[in-house]
């Protein structure tokens, strides 16, 4: 008989500690941030994991950087091919510039060009697609294919999955014990790398994923048992629009988490409010997703020791005033 | 021959140690920021005390509790008033609230709502004057006299001094040696409580105010060795505008100050987006006047230890994203 890892889960506890050691002095071990006004709110003591301040601004950086860091040398010579027009791109851009890999990023024309630009200074090169006529998976793998480049897609991927979930696992060591994990979830990548990072290490702890009730497919995933694909996700936060989730982090997802919740817009927009002008943190909107369930009392966790991952800060500061405008209005 | 302390200089670095034993455990010990991106950009090592964390998001409770804190039973009974519509009056409301003293605050009719209700929601009274026609300190007088009521000025008081000079004393304990000392100059609290924390601890340091082009008042002083008026002082950076500085900060920042620089409001506006969008903290412009000759390559500080104290956060955000599009306009 042939031994195989045909059974082997996809992403395990041993990948996560192994991806800590590979980022170690390459991203920032972020600050947690507490408040007393927002423990008094929640009524348990929330404990936020500030990614917002990683390095290119979000926690992308961890999951780019160890998927990156492990290719062979021909590997990196040939450089790597991804799609994203939000944190992702900046983060295998800024990760191609540390390990010298050359960097092409597939981006839907109609992105924002401070997105782009972004990008680009950190060394990447930068290729538009047609949003409209074509799939952005098919356009970086016909271009990543003849110039024999390594696609590192934004989420579905075991390496970026366990580079994702060390900041959870830093969060433990920073804080100690935990009876909850909240984290927002887009595609999931940062969601299953947190679970299994956090039942690795906790076992009895619990992880929830918080989703805008606009871009909710991963709640129906998680309740049908099969992927669900939301054609137009509607949110303000940006950085949850993933049409669905992906094989692996679906996977995880439905072993790992032991729930799933969606918030509203005002929620999400008030735990924004709350971050940014109380707690002087600038985060983007979908940073304030998986905080947003507890600020509004809606998960009854009095009384426990709670962990929320505040995912990243790249926010468009106007358009975020704005926002703040309509909800006064 | 009677011994009198009349000749004893009105704050010494022993006031703000007994300032700091008063403080522990009623306000954050803010952390210490820093960025590669900034250090390399400065040319030094620089770091970033951010007191835009502090309770009611600025430095201000330091010396308002430090004051506050040292009254009479009597005098405690009888309540505090002061004049303020920025962050004083916060912080006057937070330190009476925390010890029981009722308080006054006297601001002008034309102060931002949102402002007054802050402070309303700390428990404080708030009371209007015309700035037009009354003058806030003679408006203050007389309330406060009739009640007997303690006034607690917004700077010109050894004890607000000393209160506020622990920001540099908790950043020694946590960052360890320094060359220079930066931080803005308004009516000067910070800046002389400032200066006596740097001079007790580290004497081969030094400190450099530093005001906006448009508000330069403490420059003029510091020049011409005497206090000096600007009836209409013009900058973004609304927590720098008050018209003089006041006989106790004016004769410790003439002692104890090394040296006192303007900034242009664009160079504010530039290292204030940089704060912002960079490094993912919310700080009003105020905050940013003290890094903004740093930011510049302003004062050949290459190769130093640079401490920077970053005064508050509590910006109105819309008002920054219009002076962001200003900028890029």
């Amino acid at each position: 008989m042939i031994a195989t890892n045909a059974g082997r889960a996809p992403v395990v506890f041993d990948d996560v500690v192994m991806a800590a050691r590979r980022l170690a002095g390459v991203v920032h071990r972020t600050p947690v941030m507490t408040s007393r006004d927002l423990d008094r709110r929640a009524g348990c003591r929330v404990f936020l994991k500030c990614e917002n301040f990683q390095r290119a601004g979000a926690f992308k950086i961890r999951g780019a950087f160890n998927a990156m860091s492990q290719l062979s040398e021909d590997e990196k010579r040939c450089g790597v091919i991804t799609y994203s027009s939000g944190n992702h791109a900046q983060a295998i851009a800024l990760a191609g510039s540390l390990l010298g890999v050359p960097a092409l990023v597939v981006m839907p024309a109609d992105a924002p060009s401070i997105k782009a630009e972004a990008t680009k200074a950190y060394g990447a090169e930068v290729v538009f697609y047609n949003p409209q006529t074509e799939e952005r998976e098919a356009v970086a793998e016909k271009l990543g294919a003849g110039k024999g480049m390594t696609l590192i897609p934004p989420f579905d991927h075991p390496q970026v999955i366990a580079g994702q979930g060390t900041a959870a696992l830093e969060m433990m060591e920073q804080v100690g014990d935990l009876d909850l994990m909240l984290a927002p979830c887009g595609g999931g990548g940062l969601l299953s790398g947190s679970a299994i990072a956090l039942k690795g290490r906790l076992p009895e702890a619990q992880i929830i994923g918080v989703e805008p009730e606009g871009a909710d497919n991963g709640n129906r995933a998680y309740r049908s048992g099969k992927i669900e694909r939301i054609e137009q996700p509607r949110t303000f936060a940006d950085g949850l629009r993933p049409k669905a989730l992906g094989e692996h982090t679906f996977q995880i997802i439905r072993r790992c988490v032991d729930g799933m919740v969606t918030v509203s817009e005002d929620e999400i927009r008030a735990t924004l409010d709350f971050l940014w002008n109380r707690m002087k943190l600038v985060v983007e909107p979908s940073a304030a997703v998986g905080l947003a369930p507890l600020f509004h009392g809606k998960l009854g966790a009095t009384g426990s020791r709670v962990a929320v991952i505040i995912s990243g800060g790249n926010a468009d500061i106007d358009a975020v005033a704005r926002w703040f405008r309509a909800e006064k209005a």
